[in-house]
């Protein structure tokens, strides 16, 4: 296991509904020295990748993404979700479903702060169903932009999100990928890190026990 | 001027209707080495004073505040915007009104990260009025924890906020203090730094040129 999923094991609580607590560390309050962690590992996976803009999107995403931008050395623009329709010319503009809250949001990025000129490595906190990726990823591609990468902190492998990610050739780089979760158990069953790459589904998997 | 005046003064827009907008460094795209500065600024004006935890408020406060933290080496809790008026007994709760947006917010904090053990400092952005502000300290109170300091990248002076909590007493740390804005001429006053944390204003200030 690595840092992040041994920190889930230990932290996380599992909740009925496929639902994973992790407040104590990652999106309520923060482990600034875990995200120092996470940002030192996104690095070293896109190794190579040139990238001259963080783009997050508010709230959780923003702490985790200003972490890890000191190991890449660039601006983070975070995307802003926006209950008014008006919108002028000056914004981009994504529509972004929440299946936590129930609701719609507009997502809006100024266009000042994208452009043809970017390439963007994208990070946030969690990928489940990835309404929220993929209105980054309309953000970025309205932008001109290039789409270096995807950085999430925990993917929940058995929603569709990180699958057609995947499938559409981007490059995501999930540091811990949960497979199922038993709240009754209280255990987390994580995809092997060997697989993470290529979004491939193995053989080999291994269950941590986790609060329930 | 401080580094942070000085960016004021190069990238700030002062808009009608006292608005300063500072998205292109400060609060939509992040400069994170101009937040490293006004980390390393807050631990040497709070030094000696004894902090074991950070509270911001979502959105633009937790960038500013994880980097921040950095510095005193602590963790990072984030209060957070809601709608929802049924909050449980597990929540601290204040309500906290907008004036940029015309609209009341309940501010919650878990009780599992604030304690009578805490020593807290809060981090935000902007103060004017100070609404944020008081729901932050009352969230503090409603825990038994202690006030430790408050640090505020840019203070509206000519708005209530900072001076009601420099006489209610609390060690109020603003970077910057704008006393005065003029759209037409497209400049900002600043309250000279000595004056910073006794809150006196004093014969002493300096216009800096702003883009209007």
């Amino acid at each position: 296991m690595n840092f992040l999923e041994k920190r889930i094991q230990k932290d996380g609580i599992v909740k009925e509904g496929n639902v994973l607590k992790v407040d104590t560390f990652l999106n309520h309050q923060m482990d600034i020295g875990l995200f120092r962690q996470m940002g030192e590992e996104w690095k070293r996976r896109f190794e190579g990748t040139y990238i001259n803009k963080i783009l997050t999107i508010e709230a959780s995403g923003i702490g985790i993404a200003c972490i890890a931008s000191e190991y890449f050395d660039v601006p983070v623009v975070f995307a802003k979700k926006s209950k008014s329709i008006n919108i002028d010319g000056s914004m981009y503009m994504a529509e972004v479903e929440s299946f936590t809250h129930k609701c719609k949001n507009q997502v809006i990025v100024s266009k000042k702060f994208l452009g043809p000129d970017d390439h963007v490595l994208i990070i946030d906190d969690f990928l489940a169903n990835g309404c929220a990726l993929q209105g980054m990823i309309s953000i970025v591609s309205q932008a001109g932009a290039t789409l270096a990468g995807i950085g999430i902190a925990i993917e929940k492998g058995f929603q569709p999100g990180g699958r057609t990610i995947r499938n559409l050739g981007y490059h995501l780089e999930s540091l811990a990928i949960v497979d199922s979760m038993d709240a009754a158990a209280g255990t987390v069953t994580f995809r092997t890190q060997a697989e993470n790459t290529t979004g491939e589904a193995g053989a080999a998997a291994y269950t941590g026990h986790v609060r329930g």
